[in-house]
């Protein structure tokens, strides 16, 4: 049996899109179980409540507050220790789950999973992970997006690791293609972090720790030039919300112009079946579910503004990961690459948390990457 | 009469795209003249060759040498000193012409550029500039674009202070609003450079040295949420290149369903006038022409992949910089914004170009950053 938490009162629209998710994606897996996390005065409203209570692999958890997508990482993480997120997070610390799903505040569902969860060995910084469509008719897994700004070289080894890790384990493919992201193919440019991460990735390709293919630049994402693509939080999360931006542009003209006029509504229809083939295409709901990589615990973070169709992708990623090891995955290729892992700024633990894990966990930058 | 000096052998289809573009561009502005900078062995292998030579505005200049998209920086500025990008650029110092205009290879330009020209007092850096189509039916221009990597908070400062005289001369919008690329709204949010920035800025909004709005992210681009958008040349680079990528992947995903079978192929045909407005308003040729800003002389610079009507494009915004006194626009507010620019790092001046300017130069990063 797979165990998934999920935090039902997380994302834009809470239990009213979670609850039939969840129910649905019962349906579709028979080997699944679901902790539904919430407050019951909520659930109990839900239409699909009594569905819920009668359903043999639906458990119902109790949580008191619900994280809010405006408050800080502090409030989550301090003032509501009850929340339906950390309450969801804890099944997996407990063991009673094998990987959790939330929509809500992607700030905060990090700090909370590195406070409960820990981050790995060899792990300073977890990262977020999320497939994009490509040209190639696959998806592009690309890694930080938005997680940690200003990443050392070390931390862009550590991303093409763990996202060698998932791309395997959730794709199947034994050693997916690796490209560092940069302004010029040459290994010669780019910023001094750059230079020295395309150091590191060639010496971890050569001892067999991951397949680096080299430099690629911003449009291989969507040629699918490589399996994973490799960026610091910053880069990655400006070239997503860009990349969104755009596409809701063009999807914004097209539809203006088919609806000009009685002529161009006619083309519509004739033109129906295929503008309905193309969104399919790319539809950005197939894609939904961001890993957390590089924690002791598999969390994946749903698009807030998800549609049941949307979570429920979510989830499937979420059980993916959990039945082909992710977590298993990540820690062997970890531990292979631990000898090149190592870096010389030593880094201070306290309570088996480094302080640099506790600084980066109050970063309010985490605050909403992928909102 | 604005004069342009025109590199003829630009970009990768040379004179046969350069040589209409300047015949079509002399025909649509009867203020203008070229001066058409090539090898005049190639130049008269065109079929427009007895045009060119019998038009009264159009002025061949002879220059023996052509800098590939392949060559180094290095051999485009000190092995090809008589190449026609060089020359073209020669043009501007001497004061023959207003503008360059040149397609080809990036790095080599901004290089040639700064060392004939150098770069104007209060800048330490020149950025490259380009327009991007927004939803709300205007453009935002965009920069830097990858002539800078590794920005300090006070380039970022002068990449707005340029980019607002940029938009103010060619659109004529007297204080266009400047937004800082981050990877979220919030003042608190993003890299400790993107911080300081945020800071810099609004002390410049304050002394009415910009329109500063905040920190916008990468979606605000397409959305025309800002005139300008602000960042450093690594991330603008990614952002425009991700965003041409997935462009082309929905461009071909919309031709691939329209050409699937024999109905699909019947609805294309009945949807062909709408297809054909909205590829219009989409068309990237409409927007090519990226200013290199910063330097004391106007110098645009084609998509290296021009077409004549996307390199007149080019001249046009050429045209429109020089006939609305970019330059003067660009220094006077350099001047206004002098106080705020001066900052605490000294660099050492080599024969008035700085040592800063001397190491950007030949920075293998220039080389071809928007192809």
């Amino acid at each position: 049996m797979i165990r998934i938490a999920v935090d039902a009162m997380g994302g834009d629209f809470g239990p009213s899109v979670t609850v039939p998710a969840s129910l649905a994606f019962l349906d579709g897996h028979s080997d699944s179980v679901i902790l539904l996390v919430g407050l019951e005065t909520v659930l109990s409203l839900q239409p699909e409540f009594a569905a819920l209570q009668a359903h043999s692999r639906c458990h119902m958890v109790a949580a008191s507050e619900v994280v809010t997508m405006d408050d800080t990482i502090e409030v989550a993480l301090r003032r509501k220790k009850d929340s339906s997120m950390r309450v969801t997070v804890q099944q997996v610390k407990d063991a009673t789950a094998d990987a959790a799903v939330s929509a809500g505040n992607t700030g905060a569902l990090m700090a909370i999973s590195r406070y409960v969860l820990k981050t790995l060995d060899g792990i300073d910084r977890p990262a977020i992970a999320t497939q994009l469509p490509n040209a190639a008719g696959g998806a592009t897994t690309v890694l930080d997006l938005g997680a940690n700004v200003d990443c050392s070289e070390h931390h862009l080894l550590q991303f093409a690791v763990m996202g060698s890790a998932l791309v395997s384990a959730v794709s199947g493919v034994s050693a997916p293609s690796v490209g560092l992201l940069n302004i010029g193919e040459e290994a010669i440019k780019g910023s001094e972090v750059i230079k020295k991460a395309g150091e590191l990735l060639r010496s971890a390709s050569k001892s067999g720790d991951l397949n680096f293919f080299g430099n690629v630049e911003g449009n291989d994402i969507f040629k699918g030039t490589t399996d994973i693509v490799v960026c610091d939080g910053f880069v990655g999360n400006v070239a997503l919300k860009a990349s969104e931006g755009l596409a809701g542009m063009i999807g914004g003209f097209i539809k203006a112009e088919f609806s000009r006029n009685i002529f161009t509504k006619m083309a519509a229809l004739v033109a129906y079946p295929v503008l309905s083939a193309f969104k399919r295409r790319v539809d950005h709901r197939r894609y939904n579910g961001a890993a957390l990589l590089g924690l002791r615990g598999l969390v994946f973070k749903s698009h807030g503004s998800a549609d049941a169709f949307a979570f429920e992708r979510a989830l499937n990623r979420a059980y993916d990961s959990a039945r082909n090891n992710l977590l298993g995955k990540v820690k062997e290729r970890i531990a292979h690459a631990a000898p090149l892992l190592v870096h010389p700024v030593a880094v201070a633990s306290i309570d088996g948390c480094s302080s640099d894990v506790v600084v980066g966990m109050f970063s309010p930058s985490l605050q909403n990457p992928v909102h």
